[in-house]
């Protein structure tokens, strides 16, 4: 049997702030840490931060050796082994191109919709054809109050959106990443 | 059609810290804002926050206070909604009694399992019971290094772990949290 293939982005640039105005967010450590975790734990190829600030850059690149190499390896060698999926890349592009360059073709690029976008697929069906492992996927999350609709506008697919109990869905990226990890890629 | 009545409890003591030795783990903003958002989406009526440190206590009711009344409350009023949720409390006896007092008789005390460990339950047994709305239910969570075995030998129910690809199952407790509010109550 295959393996699926499948990569988790975290997109920091460019995306909406609370006023539609197209910003830089700020990398946080919890974003790095936790989801670094549902990636491993769900088998995950990689988890690509994203932002072009060389700064930021350096500020994921620092936590991650403190986890990987340095002092936090030996002292929680479970986080070394979360943290080690952790790439940062200055662009979305520069993301595709890489995955391209591993798996030979472009990755199928998936994004997450709110509710009463057109959505083109559902878990219950994008779950299936990952874990037939033909393709490569891209998961894509925005920070900040999302990611902008020209990166929207050039995903492959739109997945459906978490639905709770009402009309209420205000998750963290942390919480969203956890849940669709779960439903696409978990044993149950 | 009855209504689901579930609530999440978030323990800070008595649970274990690295090397089992019986501790108080501090309150993070951050289990405050990923946990009360996902139990607003997913319907849960208190999202209860278990420590009995004063000055801990008080520094919850502070952030909830900030965003339920406060500055916060207008900056982001969906904030509010989630954070309306939150109830300290400074054991987890006082938990149950209050639920007790509210739904006339006890909740089912649920606890969540690690691998190896009897299940008694799985997510898809427990979802329908749930919705159901015939009993209330506490879903029960650890921070640290989990939960005391006797805190855990007292539940009614201990649920599946959340399985991944393979071996590896560290996740945050957000995202654990956020996962099983998923397999219980969300809609797909």
């Amino acid at each position: 049997m295959k393996k699926a293939i499948f990569s988790i982005a975290l997109l920091h640039y460019p995306v909406y702030d609370k006023n539609r105005q197209v910003v830089n967010t700020a990398v946080t450590n919890l974003d790095i840490h936790d989801i670094a975790r549902a990636a491993r734990t769900f088998g995950a190829e990689r988890y690509y931060i994203v932002t072009p600030v060389e700064e930021q850059q350096k500020l994921v690149k620092r936590v991650a050796s403190h986890w990987v190499e340095g002092w936090g390896a030996t002292y929680n060698p479970k986080r070394k082994l979360a943290l080690e999926l952790l790439s940062v890349k200055p662009t979305l592009d520069a993301v595709i191109e890489e995955m391209a360059s591993c798996y030979g073709s472009k990755p199928v690029v998936v994004v997450t919709g709110a509710a009463g976008s057109n959505c083109s697929v559902t878990s219950a069906e994008l779950a299936p054809r990952i874990a037939a492992g033909d393709e490569s996927f891209l998961l894509l999350f925005g920070t900040g109050w999302g990611m902008t609709e020209e990166v929207f506008n050039s995903a492959d697919l739109v997945l459906e959106p978490i639905s709770g109990c009402g009309d209420y869905n205000h998750l963290s990226v942390r919480s969203a990443v956890s849940i669709y990890l779960d439903r696409l890629a978990g044993q149950r």
